[in-house]
């Protein structure tokens, strides 16, 4: 997508320097755009562990540029030890988020392919081309979302003759959170380009305020309209007509579609329902967990540091700086994610189309799924 | 109620100076209890305008103060100079929070007061007096509140057998929005104060954070147990049998038991609804609006400046600081208030008793303004 007129993905390699991968270190946004140079192993291990790059499928495509990065390093090294070394860094990437699952599929597919490359050079002309096939599969199939969203959005702008469609949106699952489009923003920035006039409410998304300082920084430099809003102002705005859908992400969907994500997404979809209002979820299939069927129960829920709710961090005077805002003596609770049932999910959007959040739906996408569970 | 273990009131004479008025500056808070003197008519109105003090009861109660204040200053007139004087000081006050609706009453009882005393002395002495009464007569309903509350709060205990009943707080009903006890707040310090185990979720109450700030700093001063939680979080918290009532405040309620509360307030009895969990909203009957019979449509909802949204106050190396959330070009809207329909609260709960939110229960407790519709 765009930053300052000029296209860009999450994470390339540098155009200069085919050794060298690069990132834009999320940690200064929206308050500055840095471009971060990763030249080793430690250096993506850090980025994903330290946040400079978040998201399901940004997660997963640096650890696959990550594995690039390794199988240089490794370079000098033949047979066993280079693939023992590559085994190695694979651990060192898995470890930094465990939960991302996005991390050990990308590591398990670089070591398979890897694996049976005849010798170095075609060692690392593999490791090159898996690292930007994850990463192109995950743009692809975030475009192939937008464009499967659109119809949706379409249909909405008819109806409204020229008005702009109001879309509600909670969290970052835009195209700083994959490599290209996003999920829930694919939809957005397809209608924007095709000149569909659209108007984002964008949450916030305390604690981590992913809402109020990366969707609305991606949207901005995109040129699309919007207005960052507190959380607790979603419901007031569906009860005076001042939205037309949601559409959300999720960082987990049982076969049933019980759709988990950032924790507040609940609370829209239950003003959504109320209102009478669609509530979308957008997704790569890589984020259904076949095995399970009841989301409220199965999906383990994250409590994070209480830190994060105690405090918050903005810019003071051109530097960002960190200020408390609860007494100081008062505990607090972090939790991450909810779940929102599936009876208040209007549609599922994947890269192969829309569908109900229903087993049967679901399964017919994606019917070679239908052993799985 | 106490901080660090001492009785205090939002308001009070000066025990050494009776010409001198006292208040908690509340700006100031959680990071530091600053106590200060209101001297004269502007102090006061200063105080009430820049939010030094808030909150429907204790505005009400700074402005009857702010009239013996104005009584106090006009002493030397006599007569009509007197009572002109009173009625510039009454406008002075009035102006400082246009649609504080306590504020208009607080002043005209004053003037009504003062208006029939025979001579200067009586006039200070009953400008004193009716400060005092308005004070009173708002801890006093609010104590009242608080003993009607108390026994819902009575009922789960029973049930829970000894396990602590979780309470959600949106915003700040505490004390500090009243002269002593607040509303929604009552209830909770009257069973803590019986021994009954209590536990208190603390909405933060973006975007001008009152729960995080005030709700926690007076809980925790006064012993009760909580946690201060995002706005996010309380959906997913009744998902888990993690809340057992809800119980807020409002700033106008319909005859027909509509509710406008701080924004989010809404999504909270949405999450209530569709848990099971009840809903609880406690006011004094001053709050209510007689003439209205449709929240949604009648109740006008305050925008307030976006720079609410955009940035946000806290402590940063022992200063109060305030920093940018946002990406600088992005817009922001914010909306103060929602209307929760009355299809969504369990019970109301007044200085009169605990009805229904619907007219015919409102007006079995208020049937002398059966025909103020």
């Amino acid at each position: 997508m765009n930053v300052d007129g000029k296209h860009y993905r999450t994470i390339w390699l540098s155009p200069d320097d085919p050794a060298l991968v690069q990132i834009i270190d999320q940690r200064h946004l929206p308050h500055r755009f840095v471009i971060e140079d990763l030249s080793s192993v430690s250096d993506a291990a850090r980025a994903i562990k330290d946040m400079h790059v978040r998201g399901a499928g940004l997660i997963g495509a640096a650890a696959g540029y990550g594995m690039y990065l390794a199988a240089l390093e490794a370079r000098d090294r033949s047979g066993d030890a280079f693939l023992e070394a590559l085994a190695r860094s694979g651990e060192t990437l898995k470890a930094t988020r465990p939960t991302a699952v996005n991390l050990e599929w990308a590591v398990a597919r670089q070591i398979e392919a890897v694996s049976t490359a005849p010798d170095t050079p075609a060692r690392l002309r593999t490791a090159r081309e898996t690292a930007a096939a994850i990463a192109d599969e995950d743009a692809e199939f975030c475009r192939r979302i937008g464009e499967h969203g659109l119809a949706l959005i379409e249909e909405i702008s008819r109806r409204k003759a020229g008005e702009p469609v109001n879309i509600l949106t909670h969290c970052n699952a835009g195209w700083l959170a994959f490599v290209d489009y996003g999920t829930a923003t694919a939809p957005i920035y397809a209608a924007y380009d095709r000149g569909i006039p659209v108007h984002v409410w964008v949450d916030e998304t305390r604690p981590r305020n992913q809402g109020a300082r990366l969707t609305a920084w991606e949207l901005g430099h995109h040129g699309v309209p919007h207005a960052v809003i507190a959380d607790n102002a979603g419901g007031h705005l569906m009860q005076h007509g001042r939205v037309d859908l949601v559409i959300t992400g999720t960082d987990r969907t049982t076969r049933t579609g019980d759709v988990a994500n950032k924790i507040g997404t609940y609370l829209k979809a239950l003003a959504a329902k109320d209102n009478g209002i669609p509530f979308y979820v957008a997704l790569p299939s890589s984020t259904f967990d076949w095995r399970m069927l009841d989301g409220l129960r199965e999906i383990p829920i994250e409590q994070r540091d209480a830190t994060e709710v105690r405090t918050i961090r903005g810019l003071h005077e051109g530097e960002i700086k960190a200020v408390q805002l609860t007494p100081e003596h008062s505990p607090a609770a972090n939790y991450a994610f909810d779940v929102t049932p599936a009876r208040l999910v209007t549609k599922l959007i994947t890269e192969r189309g829309v569908c109900d959040a229903s087993e049967e739906s679901i399964l017919g996408l994606y019917p070679e799924r239908r052993n799985d569970g």
